[in-house]
């Protein structure tokens, strides 16, 4: 005979953000019991199919209300929102991650200045409101609050004047970090978690590959990677996350330069580079960040073959020629299709390294898109 | 850049049923842009976690009349829903498995005959109606109708007079079929699915084991299991899909009798059998279902690794203490406890046999439930 037990109370996880990561948190939640209440401005939330959802400004003081009353935690899944309102919550309920780290998520500035501090290497960069004139070929203005998916950048040339600088600036529409474009080998990331007692796991590092500043393909794990730099990876992402006293999934994105990494941007969140785990690992990063915030138990991060993510863009996929890949799993958004939108991924996993590229290979012929070869720019 | 496609339309499916086997079909829907439409008497449906719920009889035509309007195609969750709401239905759009087969599944007389006639080896039964007195010990009655989970069973001693049959089929409530209890060596189960144009996507088989006539554990794929079982498995519930022409998953109960196969009941619908499938394969059973009833590509059956699924029975287990034990997956069904009731699972995949052994003793001890051994009695 089973003793008797008190029924463990049902959670509620309120989401900031209803889209697709909110949507697959959502499907995570269910099996564990965990219900999601999504605060969504936008009218459609692809997380309706699985969570219920307040149509509400993030600033809305009644639906923030509401989320307070009803959830236990409150966490995020677009790093944008107004950290106002991750601060009145938080004085009210847990809020993971926190606001302090939100708001350095949202600002290029704050956040090259804190990996700085922690002593983490990036490209050289510049607050590009105090640049002069005369900076390395190639550097990069980038939006410090904002731009997303190669939004909000712009270009100088060398040969730029203040003027132009502040020309460009102005464009932009408001501050902006300069930073000197690296010839990288590679663009890696890594994503982990921290519970609230300072349990760390640690996915493994993938290869993450772009065009036009949207991730098209995930590969994971990433391919030839040394250990050595396997190991600093988990380093710096488990060094950051303790530092900033993170709790949930946090994504590092990592240039790998002559054998060597540099850190590009955090995201204190699940993170596009981490979809192949929902069947490539053992947990999923959704799974991972609830079991997190809730404060349960991390789970194995293990992986269950080498995988391949690719997200879907602009046109929907068949979903009669993806699932007639053997061994492709596709993940529709619900989203309405426009062109650059993330509106899917498709994740393979292979028995072994070559039948993940044979398999991504078939991916992209059905999906009609060519191989993205790995660039030096970001 | 990608050639421009129609989107693809989105689909919806009725489901007859809004428990947890409706709530797992909608859960493994999402993903592949498949909305499910559930149908439940019950005011709490375990399913309206990833569905919308149309909380009415079984037999409510205004209910009827939504499904058929706005799905593409129907299914169960539960057998035991009048087939005259199946044909209504099926008159109108596709309904996965048809009206012929749920009434084949629901009456286990039907179910008997249809085996025998298609040469399929079952324990020696006979309608108990027609019984007359003196019969094999441990003789069983079966209720040919609505009985599952260990009930609507009653045990007749061989001494039994006729008159002593009757009171057994009156007090049981209806026709019943007498079976012979064989002395088996173990239960297992295979699961399977049908498409529409005939093809067939197996997996393999389980050991299952039971306790109070409650499905408690099964082992997958089934240990020890000579290469030509598993081949006559096969065959069988192959055979038995074809002739029945079943569009969608199907489960076969077997006992294994020195070393041959009988087989003891079928399913036409996803099965708890099949639950370890979520990860264990590379296919869940309730993606394959949905992949099936759409006309969409079968799956991948191909297990990740050994596999065993525990059933929770009755009280809940701690999530904490489940999510603890290294690759341990819980499911909980959102269900209120009650004795007896199955309200959630908990899967564990091993790396290997030994590792699977070990972890299933750990959720054991961690749910504290004793090891349930096979027993030669159904």
């Amino acid at each position: 005979m089973t003793p008797l037990r008190p029924v463990p109370a049902p959670v509620t996880v309120g989401i900031l953000g209803g889209g697709q990561l909110g949507r697959m948190l959502a499907l995570a939640g269910v099996p564990l019991g965990i219900r999601c209440l999504v605060l969504e401005p936008a009218a459609h939330a692809p997380a309706g199919a699985a969570a219920e959802v307040l149509p509400a400004p993030y600033d809305d003081r009644g639906a923030l209300e509401e989320l307070a009353r009803r959830c236990s935690v409150v966490t995020i899944e677009v790093e944008h929102v107004p950290v106002e309102s991750l601060a009145w919550l938080a004085d009210r309920l847990p809020v993971h991650p926190s606001p302090e780290v939100v708001a350095v998520g949202q600002d290029r500035l704050a956040e090259k200045r804190r990996l700085a501090r922690l002593g983490i290497p990036t490209a050289p960069w510049a607050d590009a409101g105090e640049l002069e004139h005369g900076f390395p070929a190639g550097t990069i203005l980038k939006l410090s609050t904002g731009g997303f998916d190669g939004r909000g950048q712009a270009r100088l040339e060398p040969s730029a004047s203040g003027a132009e600088v502040a020309a460009a600036l102005e464009a932009l529409g408001g501050s902006a970090v300069a930073e000197e474009v690296v010839a990288f080998d590679r663009e890696l990331s890594i994503v982990a978690a921290r519970s609230p007692v300072g349990e760390m796991a640690v996915y493994p590092v993938v290869e993450n590959r772009h065009a036009d500043g949207i991730l098209r393909e995930s590969i994971a794990p990433a391919p030839g990677l040394s250990p050595s730099l396997q190991d600093e990876a988990v380093r710096l992402v488990v060094d950051l996350m303790d530092e900033l006293g993170h709790v949930g999934v946090m994504a590092l994105e990592l240039f790998e330069v002559d054998g060597a990494l540099l850190a590009n941007e955090l995201a204190p969140r699940v993170h596009n580079s981490g979809h192949w785990t929902i069947e490539g690992a053992v947990t999923s990063q959704f799974e991972q960040h609830l079991r997190a915030i809730c404060g349960l138990p991390l789970g194995d991060t293990g992986i269950r073959g080498p995988a391949a993510m690719m997200n879907v863009i602009g046109t929907e996929a068949e979903p009669g020629d993806v699932l007639a890949v053997p061994g492709a799993h596709l993940h529709r958004y619900g989203k309405e299709p426009r062109p650059h939108r993330k509106i899917g991924h498709i994740t393979v996993v292979g028995a072994d390294e070559r039948q993940r590229v044979e398999r991504l290979a078939t991916v992209r012929a059905v999906v009609g898109r060519a191989e993205v070869r790995p660039a030096s720019s970001p």
